[in-house]
């Protein structure tokens, strides 16, 4: 009989910004697997009698590899256990769950996901952004900063489009090329941004800054992953600039 | 000497999908504000001392217009309240919370935002959908189905791209427009699309269908608002129709 797979968004860090639901399920567990980016007060919220096993990644901290964690995943369900996987954030968004899901249903196990805060909006949170806007901003995308080397880009420049608010996500070593990309791409150089550093977190920080500065001032101002960058094109900012928007074309 | 403003997500109903932040904040507050999305259990967590104030909204339930909830909002900050305005799913998304910060703003009242599972995320985690996924969908993004009469309708083809998984809010009366409309803008109608009714819900409902279907099988199904589309748009999907997709050119 095969157990059962519980991926647990836990917000941005900070045990506070934890869904009622997802503390629960910790509780319930038979082992909990937690990475480097969950919270130690989150995990101290598993069972008394439950394991609880860091299978954090990543070449930086010599962890254990995607591959491995999918194989211990496999056995501890075959075992019949409940598994809570715990994930920063929200599982669904830039957490790699379709392979855990993945490993749970092909031996047949239950799977059960947990929604989380996710990270741009708290970021949006503590910058006091709103990421749409009636008649400004009517779309919000999250994408990546940060691409494994094998695979392609995120196309930056085919999704902030005027009356968008976009989140990157650990775009900090790509910050100049977000910029060139996008200026490149005819956003206007003073499109609103904004660096939010450990979003969620109390020592949280936030950097306003725009689009033509960006890159210096995350340097200038040391900001260091996990950071969220916004950028608003607000529909107002599209118009001023005589630039040829679908959108408004289509409304008018 | 003014008061403070707490705007809080509280995720897409069910109390249990709160944060516990949210839970300490709506029980420290002077005075309550929610809306008719906001479930009833969410609001029995107010102080056994404080004030909650029923400020529903929209035309068909007769409701408080957003002019009147402003102005209510003003003088209980005027008076030195702690006010808990309560959104569904989180606060900056599609919850027009720019003209109630504003009117905190205004008058130099304390500003804090608490952030909350959004409906889209906990529909993509009833479905077990993961919105982001290496090497097919790169980016998320969250827009509206309903945009008011005055406003330009969101330019829907200009966000749904190679790569790209979108979520339409309250999307169901413009079902066949929105599927229109991607198909139009070249997205295959054999792109995976799915309805969630009642997102993070006990009695949520999950309708998997496909781009050329989706306003055939909402109405078959009867869905209802308040409910998420997804769509999703692979890189592969691209691929195997030949799109010329920017993204895939300029990782290659």
């Amino acid at each position: 009989m095969s157990g059962k797979l519980v991926l647990i968004g836990c917000g941005p860090g900070g045990v506070d910004l934890l869904t009622i639901r997802a503390a629960r399920k910790i509780a319930e567990a038979d082992l909990v697997l937690y990475d480097r980016l969950v919270d130690p007060d989150v995990v101290a919220l598993a069972g008394s009698g439950a394991e609880c096993r860091y299978v954090g990644k990543g070449c930086s901290d010599g962890g254990i590899q995607q591959a491995d964690i999918n194989a211990y995943l496999r056995s501890a369900l075959l075992a019949g256990r409940v598994v809570a996987r715990l994930k920063s954030g929200d599982p669904m968004v830039f957490g790699r769950a379709a392979e855990e899901i993945a490993v749970a249903v092909e031996i047949g196990a239950e799977v059960e996901i947990v929604p989380g805060v996710t990270a741009a909006l708290a970021a949006a949170s503590d910058a006091l952004i709103t990421v749409t806007e009636r008649a400004e901003l009517q779309s919000f995308v999250m994408t990546t900063g940060r691409a494994a080397d094998s695979d392609a880009q995120p196309d930056w420049a085919n999704v902030v489009k005027p009356g968008v608010c976009a989140a990157f996500y650990m775009g900090v070593a790509q910050a100049w090329r977000i910029q060139s990309v996008l200026m490149g791409a005819g956003v206007p150089g003073n499109a609103p941004a904004d660096w939010v550093e450990k979003a969620g977190q109390t020592d949280m920080r936030t950097i306003p800054t725009r689009l033509d500065r960006l890159a210096l001032d995350a340097r200038a101002n040391n900001v260091t992953n996990p950071a969220i960058l916004l950028v608003r094109y607000p529909l107002s900012l599209a118009e001023a600039r005589g630039v040829p928007a679908p959108s408004l074309q289509r409304a008018l």
